[in-house]
């Protein structure tokens, strides 16, 4: 491993997780850790999410040769700039954002010719702060790295393996593609989610007291993503605009022509899309990207 | 148990999950099943999905007390039709379609005289056909029991009771205010579901591949909906078109505030609405409708 000491800005749920997987993965790389609230400081040093929990970041980047910011895609730019005076002159600094033409441009803006290499690991859940993370977090999800033009390529393939070091796979694309991929397959899923979640918690024909009970029909599982961290989602969403817009509005053209086909009786197009779909999910079950198991091997005993 | 043969018609993942599970709770009741597809008859057999697998829907309602409907709701008059010939003159006949005026008026129609009673459990996964049953489908999960205008009551408490047996709670309502409860509730979440699994396979931007890869970034939830039955699915939208498309409208005009929330930057917009859709989750999973453990308890090992 390139690395020896890993510090990590931010101590939610993909912070917390990269301090547990590396203490799990690589034990003989020290880890430090900073939070800006105190609260999740001191959680952060209960659970022992990194080796040390430092009072600020400056502190915690002293001496690091990885530093990976694990902060909402808008705060990016500050903790960048606040880091500056402890960083080691040699020092790789990355991020794990979903927007990453943004988080590119914010580290780069911020850290001025320093080595900057963005990433994005494709894990999560709905949990959010010190107490979601977990160690299996990465393992066998996709990391996506996005070198700017120029990064050195001993610094790339360092933070490849790093990633793949904590079990994950991972791919390297240009942070344009990258803000595509993710707008289709990550947050217009999201803004669906909260937007019917907050439709169906809006009627008046329909108690919110009968959505949570009938939930199990479906909506239940639009109201998982919808637990996701607000902060986060809201800064995604604000520095990925044009991707999103764009993968929206497709979205809402094939709505639009389902509407019709409902309102026109047009079974048969229904029964097309219907029928395509299902390969999508064979599909993703079968690269080991979903549980095989019925209803993602949800309990089915009664309690819960 | 007022019943004492139940005939299941259609063996798919609900009417085989009922055979299953009234072998587990009500040993005394004997059950018969039939199926238009013979090999779904020979498959439902080496199961064991009912005691007797019979070769017409005749011979497989004769002698039963409660006769139970399991086909896709298209299919439900004809379905109906065919079994008269075999009807007890005191024999139930229930359903368990998801658009309830449709099958209450079809079953209604298809049976005169006959007491009717429509019924849907609020339960299923993304699995469909003779293998995708099992016996605790129905546990801790609401069946709706919307008794048509002059029930026998004494039916519907007999009704009401069966499906307490094989573990559901059950609840009464009207066909038409349950049928605009499921389709917030249950088929709207599929429609766009469906729909967004077509547009993200049908981008040439972002390969099929590539979606499927990172999908473990929101997409892989949808596509486990947008696996389920496209017959079934089909008929649901084609039978319950006035409440989809009221919802739909819904949905589509808070789709739009949304859009225009990121188009303007408004992150408060943002923020707000991602906030409060967090107590909806809490709330399902608080009563149990849902996995209290992160990401509906899928495995994180790698095997999937």
């Amino acid at each position: 491993m390139s690395f020896r000491h890993v510090a990590i800005i931010g101590l939610g749920l993909i912070g917390g997780s990269i301090g547990l997987a590396v203490r799990e993965h690589l034990p003989g790389v020290t880890t430090t850790g900073y939070d800006n609230d105190p609260d999740v400081r001191r959680r952060a040093a209960e659970r022992g999410l990194a080796d040390r929990i430092c009072e600020s970041s400056i502190e915690a980047v002293a001496g690091a040769d990885l530093v990976i910011l694990c902060v909402p895609v808008g705060a990016m730019g500050e903790a960048a700039r606040a880091l500056v005076p402890g960083l080691s002159p040699d020092a790789l600094v990355s991020d794990v954002g979903s927007s990453k033409q943004a988080t590119g441009r914010m580290l780069a803006e911020a850290l001025p010719g320093r080595a900057v290499i963005p990433a994005h690991p494709v894990a999560g859940t709905e949990n959010s702060g010190p107490d979601a993370g977990f160690a299996t977090l990465f393992y066998h999800r996709w990391c996506i790295v996005t070198p700017p033009e120029g990064a050195d390529p001993a610094k790339v393939a360092a933070l490849v393996e790093f990633w793949r070091a904590l079990g994950a796979m991972v791919d390297t694309m240009g942070p344009e593609h990258h803000d595509r991929v993710l707008a289709v397959t990550s947050h217009i899923p999201h803004l669906i989610a909260y937007t019917i979640v907050g439709t169906a918690s809006d009627l008046e024909e329909v108690t919110r007291s009968e959505v949570i009970k009938y939930s199990a029909g479906g909506f239940r599982d639009f109201t998982r993503i919808a637990a996701s961290d607000p902060t986060m989602w809201r800064d995604v969403f604000l520095n990925n605009r044009e991707a999103v817009l764009e993968m929206l509005d497709r979205f809402l053209t094939d709505f639009a022509m389902m509407r019709e086909a409902i309102r026109a009786s047009d079974g048969q197009t229904l029964f097309d899309l219907f029928t395509r779909t299902r390969e999508i999910r064979r599909s993703i079950v079968a690269i080991g990207q979903d549980d095989a198991r019925a209803d993602f091997g949800r309990k089915h005993n009664g309690d819960g």
